[in-house]
């Protein structure tokens, strides 16, 4: 098979290399002879998809380069979890094999996510906002163990936290589209179920995707419905939330305080009111992403898939661009 | 056993109750029959004072009240882990058997350090920075699983953050006085292989009590040996490390970051360059103590002491005042 890699212009430290195909390669031995090019520039991108059978590039690739003429294009391998950012998918070329990168993340966004909920109940967001005012302020913190933690999605992310909550001895509430249970979670409920779960936690984890289903799902009443002093993350997209009433509720003090990696918009501009925002915990998008290890897995995903796809089972990355993910 | 338990005069949310009392004896059934009596004011000390056998309470009550005068006392537990600061213990009757708290502290601390271990790999600390000048900056952090920790001390802490740095893959090495294996690490070394520990570790996490062969343990020279971009926690005490030379580690950006819970002195004094050293999170002392659980495990400490001494066994929280805890 021929198979392209377009590195993006402008982002080095998550460049595909010959030697990360090679290593990847190694892993997979059983994955047939492929020729492979990698890319950068727009030329390279032309030259190869006169050629090229499978694809893999990141969202910035195709923003960019498509629609595109790609004659023996089959397999198209996005190197993000969430495709949100490129509907509506009239750029794809008819009988494309769309895949997300989910499952990369996993670990990262796990660890990140649990850390983040260790960092509310020990009331870190509130300990900078003192420290940022140069006074020393005792705060106590929760043990997490036992403590009601509810996640939205319970894919590759919101399954990662479940599981380290459950390690923690948490009492994980689950929500999504599907309520079937699910190993880490004490109950698991559906969208519906999710006004009647808000009042009983301390902790809101967003892992979900950004879709037509999940955009403002976190609304305003839905935040009044948390208890005094929860504290809310959000690794999944700024979108599902209502930003405003997030930072209303934690200038207020109603909220213990809140770790978010999602903004809307991004970058967060210079002098939005986030900055500035008490009891709030900043990170620039970068909760799913260790740069060591971010590649390899996903070349490791992208021969799953084309294992898959060449023994005819079904892809499991394969994206539903009706259902968001 | 006449029993006294005395609250201080300024931290009502750790007081001791009755119903604490009561629901303590509840889950320690065989400990015999005893008149308790609870306290505040001196005048309660005093008038108990004069026939109790045991007193329970914390370090600012021996602060304030001893010498006393107190002829009947056997057994005085002190509801703090760290007694450094009631040395010299010239206080202490003759033949009262000192405990301290050690293991009420373990779960929470146990949190708190991975916890900060988690945020010095997400690279909280530096994000932190970031948002406080209003600076959208990407960082990306590492996986924990695989990287190289090392924590000086293995007691309940210590041994609390170990296991929680193993279950996340992490490899430990643990510093303590008699270095023989940990079930948590991979290497035990003593003090004196702490600098062949250090310029191998990403994470540096110090637990251990403060005595005199731990006072300025990590000095400047040590501090250098660690390689750049490691970071620092220190949940034992702040004279442990040379805080000095660590601010200008961070400073100078040696450090990817530093979470700090203990400081010399406590408070810290404002205008202290500890308030704007960068990449540095204050947490104000707090890190080991929940105050919804940590009376209800302190006393189900003092009765498994009351147990072993009632039968004549070592007394697993008695204080070596020689060895310092």
């Amino acid at each position: 098979m021929r198979i392209h890699l377009q590195n993006p212009v402008d982002d080095p430290l998550f460049d595909f290399s010959r030697a990360m195909w090679d290593a990847a390669v190694s892993r997979a031995p059983d994955t047939g002879d492929h020729i492979v090019t990698i890319g950068r520039a727009a030329d390279d991108f032309a030259a190869a998809m006169t050629e090229a059978q499978a694809l893999i590039c990141d969202v910035s690739v195709i923003n960019t380069q498509f629609p595109c003429l790609a004659p023996r294009l089959k397999l198209l391998f996005v190197t993000n979890a969430g495709l949100d950012r490129l509907a509506p998918f009239d750029w794809l070329p008819p009988g494309v094999i769309l895949m997300n990168n989910r499952g990369t993340h996993a670990v990262k966004s796990g660890e990140f996510g649990i850390m983040a909920v260790l960092m509310l109940a020990n009331r870190v967001p509130e300990m900078v906002t003192h420290q940022r005012a140069g006074r020393w302020h005792k705060l106590w913190g929760v043990v997490v163990t036992r403590q009601p933690i509810t996640i939205v999605g319970l894919g590759s992310l919101g399954g990662a936290v479940a599981r380290h909550a459950a390690a923690f001895g948490m009492a994980v509430t689950g929500v999504r589209a599907n309520p079937s249970p699910h190993p880490h979670c004490v109950q698991v409920v559906g969208t519906d179920g999710l006004d009647g779960a808000l009042p009983g936690t301390s902790f809101l984890v967003l892992a979900c995707p950004l879709t037509d289903a999940t955009r403002g799902l976190i609304d305003r009443r839905r935040l009044e419905l948390l208890p005094e002093g929860a504290g809310v993350v959000n690794i999944g997209r700024g979108e599902l939330i209502d930003q405003n009433a997030l930072c209303d509720r934690l200038d207020a003090g109603q909220l213990s305080g809140a770790v978010l990696d999602v903004f809307d918009p991004e970058p967060i501009p210079p002098g939005h009111r986030l900055w500035t925002t008490r009891n709030l915990i900043i990170s620039p998008h970068t909760a799913a992403d260790d740069p060591a290890t971010y590649n390899p897995i996903s070349l490791d995903l992208f021969f799953e898939n084309l294992c898959a796809w060449r023994d005819g089972r079904p892809l499991p990355n394969r994206y539903d661009i009706a259902r968001g993910y």
